[in-house]
C-alpha cells in the first residue's frame, strides 16, 4: 500500500469546503537572513490551528456511512484529538477521545467543543492502546491513527498541493517530522506533482528518531525524547517510514536554542503565532544547518497551539 | 479641505505595489461569542508590521521630484517613523526621524534598518517640534505628519477600500481611534461606498480625548494618557477631527483589562500578533459596550508590533 499523488488530490476534492486554505506568507526580512526565498505555508491559521484538520476531515469522510455510524476513536492528547473531533461533529458522528488522566485542561477543553466524548487512562503508551482497543469493542467505532494511517497521511498531503498550486516553482520545501504524516503525504504531493523538489524532514536534536530511522533503514523508538517541540516526539510508523524512505531527500536536526530563536522570529516578523514544533523546519535555516542560498524554498507551519501564560524565551 | 473617496482610490493606485494586501480573516469563534459575523482587516500583517505603511507611502509618492529630493523628516517614536523610512527608501530619498532620545533600542533599529537617519530630542512635545523644524531648515525635507496630514490619511483609507472589495455588504466598522488617521480614512472611504456603513472609533478609557472631543464639539488634548495601548495616546489633529465629526457614528471606550482580554483572545483564536492598540476595536464587543447582533462587522486590527520579553497578561 503506497500512498499516490492521485490520493492527495482525490483528499483535496473531499475536504476542500471543510478546511482553510491558509495563506502562504513571504518576508523580505527572513529572505535577507536567508539568502533564499522563503515562502511560509501557514497551517497554524488552519482550523483547529493545525494542519491535523487536513487529515482527519479526509479519514472521516473517507468512510461508507456503515464505518461511519458507531463513531471515530483516537488516542491522542494533541491537535489530531481536537481534529477528529471536530471531523466526527461535520459528520454528525460519535467522537471517542482517549487521552492521559494528566492532560492539560486547555486541550480537553478543545475536544468537548466539539462535542467528543474523552475517556481518560493512565498516561503509558500501553494504556491508551488498551483503551482505544476497549472503546472499539464497546462501540464498534473506527480507530483513526494520529499519523500511521493512509487517509491521514493523503489529508496531510493537501497542504503542500495548495502550496505548490500557489508558488509552482518551488526548489525545496522543508517540514516537521514526528510521526510523519505530515512529511509523507507532503513528499508524496510534492515529488508526485515536480520529482525534481526536494522534501527536508526537520527534527529536535532530542527526538532525532527520524534521522535515526531513515540513517538504519528501520523505525527507530522515540525513547526519552527532549524537546519543547511537543509535536515532534513520537516515532515514525511503518506506513508514514515507508513513503518518506522512498521520498525523503533527508532529515536535519536543530537544536532546542536554534527552535526557540526561529519561533521568536516568526512572531516578531511574520506577526502569526507558531508553536514550537512549527518552528522547527525554519529553524534549519537559522544558523545555516541546511545551506538553500539562492533557492525557493516552501516551509510548512504546521501549528500555532500553545499555552500563552508563559513563552520559552522568558525565565521561568 | 475635505478627504473624499477619490483621494483613497488615487491613493490606492499609488501604493498598491509597494504593500501588502491584508488577509481578511474571520472566525467562528469569535463570531458565536459576539452573536455577529466579524471580518478581520489585519494591517498586523501589513508591511513594518502596521497600517502606517500605506499613508506614509503614499505621502512620499504623491511629492513632486523636486518636493521629495531633499528627504522627508517627521517626529515619531512609532510605526510612523518605521513606515517613514521604509517608504523615503522605496522612492530613494533621505528620511530624517526626530525620536525622543528614551526611544527603545528595538524602535530605533527598524528606523535604522530602512536606512534613515535618526536625530534625537529632549522626550518633549515640543523638543520633537523644535528638533523636526530645525531639520526641516537645515536640509529642506518635508515634513510629514504621522495622522494631521491629507495625503497621509488618504492612504490609511485604503484599508477600508480593501476591505470592502472582499466584504462588500458590512453594517459596520470598528477602527482604533489615537490621532484619528486611520479612522478618518476609513471613515471617508466607506462612506463613499455605502453611506449606510456605520464607522465607529474605538480607544482606551484613559485616552478617551476623541471621545471628549465629539461630545464637545472641539479638539480636547491628550493629558497624561494612561494605557498600554501606546498607539492611541496622541490627541486628534484638525484635519481628522473634521472628517471624524463628518463621518464617524460613535466613539466607544473600553477599558484596560478588555483589551488586555481581547488581545489574548485573538492571540488564541486567530493565532496573530496583535498589538495593544490592534485590539482595542474587538474589545468594544467582549463586554456588549456595543451591541452588534446580528450584523456584519469589519475590524481593522491596527499594528502587530510589541515587546515580547513580556505581555500583558503576566504577572512582572
Amino acid at each position: 500500500m503506497t500512498l499516490t499523488l492521485a490520493d492527495v488530490r482525490g483528499a483535496h476534492a473531499r475536504i476542500k469546503d471543510y478546511i482553510h486554505r491558509t495563506p502562504v506568507m513571504t518576508s523580505r526580512t527572513l529572505n535577507e537572513k536567508a539568502g533564499a526565498q522563503l515562502f511560509f505555508k501557514c497551517e497554524n491559521l488552519q482550523k483547529v490551528g493545525a494542519f491535523k484538520a487536513r487529515g482527519a476531515t479526509n479519514a472521516v469522510l473517507s468512510l461508507s456511512d456503515e464505518e461511519a455510524k458507531p463513531g471515530v476513536v483516537t488516542h491522542s492528547s494533541g491537535n489530531h484529538a481536537a481534529a477528529l473531533a471536530r471531523a466526527a461533529k461535520l459528520r454528525n458522528i460519535p467522537a471517542y477521545i482517549v487521552m492521559p488522566s494528566n492532560s492539560p485542561q486547555a486541550k480537553q477543553a478543545s475536544v468537548r467543543r466539539y462535542g467528543a466524548e474523552i475517556i481518560f487512562c493512565e498516561p503509558t503508551q500501553a494504556a491508551r492502546e488498551s483503551t482505544a482497543q476497549s472503546v472499539i469493542e464497546r462501540t464498534g467505532a473506527a480507530f483513526i491513527h494520529p499519523y500511521n494511517n493512509l487517509r491521514v497521511m493523503a489529508g496531510q498531503g493537501t497542504a503542500a498541493l495548495e502550496l505548490l498550486e500557489e508558488i509552482p516553482d518551488l526548489d525545496d520545501i522543508l517540514c516537521p517530522v514526528g510521526g510523519g504524516g505530515l512529511l509523507s503525504g507532503v513528499s508524496v504531493a510534492a515529488h508526485g506533482i515536480n520529482p525534481n523538489i526536494r522534501v527536508f524532514g526537520v527534527e529536535p536534536q532530542g527526538a532525532d528518531d527520524a534521522a535515526r530511522s531513515l540513517a538504519t533503514g528501520k523505525i527507530q523508538p522515540s525513547t526519552s525524547p527532549a524537546t519543547i517541540a511537543d509535536g515532534l516526539r513520537t516515532a515514525l510508523g511503518e506506513h508514514t517510514f515507508a513513503e518518506i524512505q522512498r521520498h525523503v531527500a533527508g532529515i536535519v536536526t536543530v537544536s532546542e536554542d536554534e527552535i526557540i530563536h526561529s519561533m521568536r522570529l516568526m512572531w516578531e516578523v511574520l506577526k502569526i503565532i507558531v508553536e514550537p514544533s512549527g518552528a522547527v523546519p525554519y529553524a534549519a535555516l537559522v544558523d545555516g544547518q541546511l545551506n538553500l542560498a539562492g533557492r525557493r524554498v516552501g516551509i510548512v507551519i504546521s501549528g500555532g497551539n500553545l499555552d500563552l501564560d508563559t513563552l520559552p524565551w522568558m525565565k521561568s
